[in-house]
């Protein structure tokens, strides 16, 4: 099955109270496509996006390597790639934006080539939602799934555009904070199922919402899952790990091409396991020479963390069980 | 198996953006042995405590009726109970303290009669570390387990105190505020374990962290449990959530009288079972009259949303399983 990740390609100076890296490999569809390249083949997956002759040829020998299609990658000549740094505090939930550098991404228009635009699967990586839009229009035939990402700068900003978006894709993966700002409730319940009213009605109308160190939960049809985190004893770095849990996620379903509930719930637990991986190394370290032995065991260790079984023994509801009052 | 529970018996004037209400029942001792109840026989509970002759009578019949043994509750002549205040905010997260009268809490100095000295199971609810330690030096025998609670206020104001009493102990449950407070440590994880070494050495070192709406994480040797939340979609009052929490979790353990891992997963589920309960009415209304079919319908619920299978053929790791790649 075919995978399209539209998003950003960006170099990043990441501060951490451990460590510091300058000018390292980032940007939303780095982070996804890498993320989602375990499940996927690479040759199945294309990227749309814009660098400037500045981007690393350590990020091309990668997507290369892999066989990504990059002919949706707009250079552009004498132009500067997306640049973020920033630091992030003690605790590792909270960090300090020290430069935005949009560069060429301030110009984006993104153009979806022929050999991508029929893909089985797409991602809206956190773009304009009237990029989002028109990279939806530029589709040649209707995607199995369309799955998307935004920010508060785009609900605060861009709300009507975004909710033109929603109402196209079928899933949606978002984080706590965005979803109690885009829907203005405090309870996270009543955020997943508003949100799901937002989507494409012909859907599964699938709702992720992302809460960091203590898991995601999902919003399938009527169904609520709730996912553990992964017990990471620390973080060395959790630049990207929303993208590569969306990588991990997508990667998953592009695989095994359906979209039940069962095979949803499994997607999350490995855009978890991914985004685990992705805190434990700097930058897109954590998430380029992983073994799928490796990852599946974080699968299991995850299952193993949040299962519990009834009594054995039991056959009936407590208050009716001989015996057991 | 019979229960010893010391905590504080409490009025509470409660008001939340729905509703007020003025001098309801309260205190970590009402919801503890309420919430126990379920799955203790109220003849096995005792609760040690001090009132003032305020005490409603609505508890009094309460505890009557479940057969509670309270020659422990002491009543002060001309007394007046502790009372407290509070105003919940929007998102029911945060609350204002409006009022705190100790009263006869400030006096208080727990004294456990023969009748209740020699129980199997513990609870020291969120009193001074110096008393939680002057009851367990009352006990006639060794409980199978001791298990307390505690706050900020005793975590910055008697330390080293409370590191006297965890040492004596066997379970701890903490919220994850309370936690980090008293590690200094971001990561639960590692808020976790260290917990974990402050408690008795001769005992599997149970640390609950609670999480509120993100669940709670169970601690048992070198195991990790990650339990999930109930999804309301409302939360009507979170006052005394965290005792029921407690009262589910140590009912569940001296009913079942095993302190093993499955064992206490479970209890930890019904704990959150029963705090989910205490959240949707008012005051104790909330955990006063389940039936044990409502509990288990919920227990079976939290099963449901949080487990997730395996691909059903799969017998190997991914990368050496046939065809899947």
């Amino acid at each position: 099955m075919s995978l399209l990740i539209v998003g950003s390609l960006a170099v990043d100076t990441i501060e951490t109270p451990f460590d510091k890296r300058e000018r390292a490999l980032g940007g939303s569809a780095t982070y996804i496509s890498l993320a989602a390249n375990y499940f996927s083949h690479g040759s199945e997956i294309g990227i749309v996006g814009v660098v400037g002759e500045d981007f690393p040829n350590h990020a091309w020998n990668l997507f290369q390597k892999r066989g990504f299609d990059t002919s949706g990658v707009e250079i552009v000549k004498g132009g500067k790639t997306f640049f973020w740094a920033g630091r992030y505090h003690y605790d590792m939930n909270t960090r300090d934006t020290l430069a935005t550098e949009l560069n060429v991404f301030a110009d984006f228009k993104p153009k979806v080539p022929a050999s991508v635009a029929s893909p089985d699967y797409l991602v809206l990586g956190n773009i304009a939602p009237s990029l989002q839009l028109d990279v939806i229009s530029q589709m040649k035939a209707k995607p199995k799934l369309i799955i998307c990402d935004t920010m508060n700068f785009w609900i605060t900003g861009a709300k009507d555009d975004l909710m033109k978006t929603l109402s196209k894709v079928n899933a949606l993966v978002i984080n706590d904070g965005e979803a109690r700002l885009l829907v203005d409730n405090p309870s996270l319940v009543v955020c997943g199922h508003r949100l799901q009213e937002m989507l494409a009605p012909d859907s599964h109308r699938i709702v992720v919402i992302k809460k960091g160190e203590h898991g995601a939960l999902l919003f399938y049809n009527k169904y609520i899952f709730s996912a553990p985190a992964y017990p990471l004893e620390e973080i060395f770095d959790p630049t990207g790990a929303g993208d590569s849990f969306m990588g991990g996620l997508i990667g998953y379903l592009t695989r095994w091409d359906t979209i039940q509930y069962a095979t949803v719930k499994r997607a999350v637990v490995y855009g978890t396991v991914l985004a685990s991986f992705c805190c434990s190394k700097f930058s897109t370290e954590g998430i380029e020479d992983l073994s799928m032995d490796q990852i599946y065991r974080r699968f299991r260790e995850l299952q193993s963390i949040s299962s519990f079984e009834d009594e054995p023994y039991r056959t009936k509801p407590m208050d009716e069980s001989a015996g057991l009052m």
